[in-house]
């Protein structure tokens, strides 16, 4: 029977790969170049997808020597406080959420240009295209980790086939750790990389040079690109992956002692997730839409189902592979039990999804209320802004809270994981639609720099807002998912160190309860400050290139041999200086900048033959090329060092209170931690995502539209809200889980020290 | 030996009135038209001042008639859900309170034209007008806390004289909710108050009127000198009154248990309080001083030196009082322990003072950096003044954990009592140097609108400056004592609820943690709120009457009767022409547009009579006269009324928890919002006073000075900060301790339904 279940587990797992591999070449297979484009744009396109492409490995490359490095200190670390076993799975979770990550960057990099493609032919094409190349995210990662989990545990089952199956999944707890560090590696990194990058495009392209977004002069515009798939993708990816394997994980742990000689029980909480894979492939062919407006339905409609098909497929599987009633800690508990567990983390997810669109989109009051607030300046809009934050974490808290209840009343602390493992029951399709995101902001990019015309863009805005609408849904997901994470894992870290009831009347416990509390805040203006200081390097940079590439501010500009040329040429002084002016102007691209001179001799008679001006301007204009690679590489760069400190702090700070002051101490640091760090981060990722999008609205023409102060006021708002909602709110994701997965790994050290220590 | 004991408390008590009388006396002698004033000048001062002291009382009537109906209705509830002799101690410190306000607020509003007119002396005179008018307050407070706790001791005891010591101290509970209670009125009331005033003055009137601050002309800004009383003086008076009422409460509750036959030792805390009514009167002859420069030092000189004192006298009273050792569920404790526990909370108070202090005054590097931050604009202002807040956290909150530690260790719950006893040891002086802020900025506004010119503004000055870098200091105590008076009330509650430990694993108890950790988010985001909507009521006032009142925007104008005499008597068209453009100028008093038009008559050769224009000039002026009265009236309105919903958050939250959900979840709701409260409570006040202080320093000529965009920028960010800092951040305050307080009142009605419902 135990035979049974892991096959199932593996056999999922190569379904979902196959999946990913599937929706890999259906993406590959578009041609760039397709229907209607001309070679210029087809090599255009294939020039700035290029530089995406290169930028995104070259970012991914340095990481992860920079995480090679981590890993075999860590590994060490390991080794010498905990045990072998549990550094080897720390290196097996950590290698395969790495390669996980690098498959959704290919496939996110390979989808954009194939997006925008697309997109020349109709929104459908775009859509299939955008959503096919998440879902090699969303599949690779699920498929890896049922994979991973699965020969880990035979592996380690063999190396300790002596020991009890609680020693077994104690050391498989560090395959969580080690996709949790790569998740620190990719949230926190990557959040500093993708705002440094887009601070530094918007701060001096739009703002001091003037020139509209995404406009290939700039050149911080393919970091910023970038920057969107190594935050959204890779970050999002490993996030989601450390939440999989750390619930799973933490369900494993805890039920160990309830299911020591029941392995099909054991195993459970894997199959939670491989049933999870199959469904999603169902779900997605519900995501199919002919029309602009149908995106953002069709993404949800494909969520729904694949929860509703769980809560079904799950109330069968649990009925089946649990023994109707357990024990546990001398409590006793039911599969129907687990079943509820499980359901109220699903039903959690959903909801948490729901209630952060509706505090984050335009189409609803409490965004507009914010974009109305600037309507008195930037000062207001800030403070309803702040306001919204802080409200809109109300709701989420209250269904976190009574999923912890449920989860705990119907199954004790396993019930906690289980509730976990049920919130991220969708979440390959989650990733999915999570990914669909970048990808089309990315087409859009694309589609601009290559100067595709209107239509196109329309086609790619429209996919784009429907994935700013979704990733609202998929950031209250991570989050809430983080949360019950933490608390599963909170949980199996005190079942590993033996503490049945936590004193919060001790005073260890709760003087740490009040750090614990202030942690999530000071790792919040670490990240803050970290953000800052890239972004001030990104700037200069930019600055830099503006002030000494020649041509690169007007992108096309005559050379003086070329102008003294058409001057010994006989051209008339007034056609000069006409001349003078039209290239004072920005062109975007050549054609537009030979229409005008086209239009100029149309306009002024000729004194030298069109012919000859033509060749002049064409041999001679300088076409001021920036350089891209130096700015991916100043972000990337500035993104890794300025993680250091942010990431010592997750990293260091369970080590030390655990070993210096003992495992109940920790606890409580945990408690605070958890309990202030998911109200401080729904409300910064909600914050932030309402001043986009308040923004936004203003930009379709609401109170004033576009260039008027209300818009500037509202423009101060998002930008304040960048690094929360895409740098620190993220982060602390991290924080929550990686602490607790960090104090359930190193329990054994703890324990060492204390019996030193009295 | 009882006797001997409360009889001191009583000494004490009546010493701190008399102090108070004392310095009241000293205040009120002082002429308000001294030495160089004008008659005219005088009656400015006195017209001004009057309007002030009428609106502070306006404000305090409607006030007590709204709170009379508020303490009527809980007196049931309490009489209803507890007892009749906690709803009478809970009258008892309600009216207490009350008196104490009204004390401080007359000696406000006294001392603060006393303050304008001796700043026509000399710095030092002023210095000390404004002191004592602080005083006042200080010593009335801390008389009456000693009085009112001292007669309902020996009323309760002769009451409940068959009841066990432990049965009275619950009841004398009361007291301290009863003083909560007006915190929640004075704190959030007072802080939606002034934040309405001070963004309505600001935004009608500096803004779109471009008059500057303090101008008579503007219709609030008697509202908002009102509101530095009400916010400042009321507001922190009634929450450290609080805080002190609290604490003792608390910690004869849960000495009662230890001390139940040994009367002196059970009345200890109250001593402490005694002790330090005396050493503070000491203190305030250190704080003297002659120069604009020693005006801090002296503050803060007054501060230390009874510190130092109190830190030696509590040493021989605890060494006399309490017993050597002592048993307290079953731990043994000694004197000498409970003495460290008062230190421990003394020198915490004192840090955290400090650590404020750097984080929030310009001299600092933070700030400094807050304030470089906006030359890259509002939005990079606003998220560096952010991160300082989250940063300032951390000291202040280790420096409560160790308090917390040291006073569980050394004296179980009973010790953090003591702790928090002895953090606010030097209240006395702490409320003496906060009264001196809000007295010398309305000395300031005051000069200012009486025209008392350059010189004397200068004095004023430099000691509302001087008022603001000591304000940072009070209010971190604030913050800091209210922390460990809710854990003190909290412990009492689980005394008096019979929990002896608090198993943080109860699914009920960590669900409520986390419930309990979103509470002073969304308590924030409705404080925040509340000020939008009194500001948008104030600004709506204020701009309806430069609107409608004729001649108020320009403060003096000719009458159109007066202009045609003028005309009708021969007035060359040049001349006239010249009249209109001096009349469409600003004026800010009579004389200054007399001078103007005698300059015109000089320059421009008479073709009228001088006399004879003087003479149409004098009669016809318009003087445009705002109606503060409907301002005031306004705000006063508006701030009841939008204290509502956030008041009633805080006091139906503990009672319907703890009702249905019984006393460990409620535990847990007070443990989460005590460590999330604390943080943000911190951060907000912090990052309020760097924005603030940020704007100032930029105003002292740095980095472009006043008028620059940096300077810009940098007004964006301490209008954010306004209302984080002066009404959310304060009113956390509250929200921790009112909840702990009315745990611990309400714990007999958890009890009952507990029953009822299982």
């Amino acid at each position: 029977m135990t035979v049974h279940v892991l096959w199932y587990v593996f056999l999922s797992g190569a379904l979902a790969l196959a999946t990913a591999a599937v929706f890999s070449r259906l993406v590959s297979r578009i041609p760039v170049g397709q229907g209607q484009v001309t070679d210029a744009q087809k090599s255009k396109l294939e020039e700035i997808s290029g530089a995406i492409a290169e930028g995104s490995m070259a970012f991914l490359n340095r990481e992860y020597r920079v995480i090679a490095v981590f890993m075999a200190i860590f590994a060490i670390v390991v080794v010498a406080l905990v045990d072998w076993t549990s550094a080897l799975s720390f290196l097996a979770g950590a290698g395969i959420s790495v390669l996980a990550g690098f498959i959704g960057m290919k496939a996110a990099t390979r989808g954009n240009v194939r997006t925008t493609a697309a997109a020349m032919q109709s929104v459908a094409a775009a859509f299939r295209v955008a959503l096919n190349s998440g879902a090699v995210m969303g599949f690779a990662m699920v498929g890896l980790v049922l994979v991973g989990l699965g020969l880990m545990y035979l592996i380690l089952s063999a190396i300790l086939s002596t020991q009890s199956p609680q020693h077994v999944m104690e050391a498989l707890a560090g395959f969580g750790l080690g996709g949790s560090s790569i998740a620190l590696f990719a949230r926190v990194g990557g959040g500093i990389y993708t705002k440094a990058a887009d601070v530094g495009a918007d701060l001096v392209g739009k703002i001091e040079e003037n020139i509209p977004e995404d406009d290939p002069r700039n050149p911080a515009v393919i970091a910023d690109n970038v920057g969107d798939n190594v935050g959204d993708i890779a970050g999002m990816g490993a996030d989601l992956f450390g939440s999989v394997a750390e619930s799973t994980c933490a369900a494993l742990v805890i039920g160990a002692v309830a299911f020591a000689t029941d392995t099909q029980a054991l195993l459970y909480p894997m199959l939670i997730t491989a049933v999870g894979a199959p469904i999603a492939l169902v779900s997605t062919f519900f995501a199919r839409t002919g029309s602009e407006r149908g995106i953002a339905p069709a993404l949800k409609r494909a969520l729904i189902v694949s929860s509703v098909l769980m809560a079904v497929a799950m109330w069968f599987v649990t009925m089946n592979v649990l023994p109707p009633a357990f024990d546990f800690y001398g409590a006793h508990y039911t599969a129907l039990g687990v079943y509820y567990c499980f359901l109220a983390g699903l039903v959690a997810g959903l909801l948490i999804g729901i209630v952060t669109e509706f505090f984050t989109s335009h189409r609803y009051r409490p965004v507009q209320d914010v974009a109305r607030a600037a309507e008195t300046g930037p000062a207001t809009n800030i403070i309803y802004g702040i306001a919204l934050g802080y409200r809109s974490s109300l709701i989420p808290v209250l269904l976190i809270a009574i999923t912890i209840f449920v989860g705990y009343f119907f199954a004790g602390m396993y019930g906690i994981a289980i509730a976990s493992l049920g919130m991220l029951g969708t979440v390959a399709v989650a990733l999915t639609i999570d990914g669909f995101g970048p990808v089309s902001d990315n087409a859009g990019g694309i589609a601009e720099m290559a100067g595709l015309g209107e239509a196109v863009r329309k086609r790619t805005d429209a996919l784009d807002s429907a994935g700013n609408t979704t990733a609202a849904i998929g950031k209250g997901f991570a989050i809430g998912s983080a949360a019950l994470t933490a608390l599963a894992l909170f949980s199996a870290f005190l079942v590993r160190s033996n503490v049945h009831s936590l004193d919060l009347l001790q005073p260890m416990v709760i003087a740490f309860l009040f750090i614990g509390a202030l942690l999530p805040f000071v790792f919040t203006a670490m990240t803050l400050k970290s953000v800052g200081k890239a972004a001030l390097a990104m700037i200069k940079e930019v600055r830099r290139q503006f002030a000494t590439i020649p041509g690169l501010r007007d992108a096309y500009q005559l050379t003086q041999a070329s102008l003294d040329k058409l001057k010994a040429g006989g051209m008339s002084r007034e056609r000069l200086t006409r001349l003078h002016s039209i290239l004072d102007k920005h062109y975007p691209s050549e054609e537009k900048l030979l229409a005008a001179v086209r239009e100029l001799l149309v306009r002024y008679p000729p004194a030298v033959p069109d012919d000859q001006i033509k060749a002049v301007i064409n041999e001679g204009v300088v076409k001021g090329k920036p350089d891209y690679r130096a700015c991916v590489d100043i972000s990337t760069r500035a993104s890794l060092r300025e993680m250091i400190l942010p990431g010592a702090q997750v990293i260091l700070t369970p080590i030390v209170v655990g070993g210096l002051f003992g495992a109940e101490a920790l606890a409580g640091l945990l408690a605070g931690s958890m309990a202030a760090g998911v109200v401080l981060a729904i409300s910064s990722a909600n914050s932030g995502g309402a001043w986009d999008n308040a923004k936004k609205w203003i930009e379709t023409g609401k109170l004033g539209g576009k260039g008027s102060d209300t818009h500037k006021a509202a423009v101060v708002g998002d930008t304040v809200g960048d690094p929360f909602k895409d740098t620190s709110g993220p982060s602390l994701n991290i924080l929550i889980k990686l602490q607790a997965i960090i104090s359930l790994v190193f329990a054994p050290f703890f324990a060492h020290m204390s019996a030193l220590l009295h």
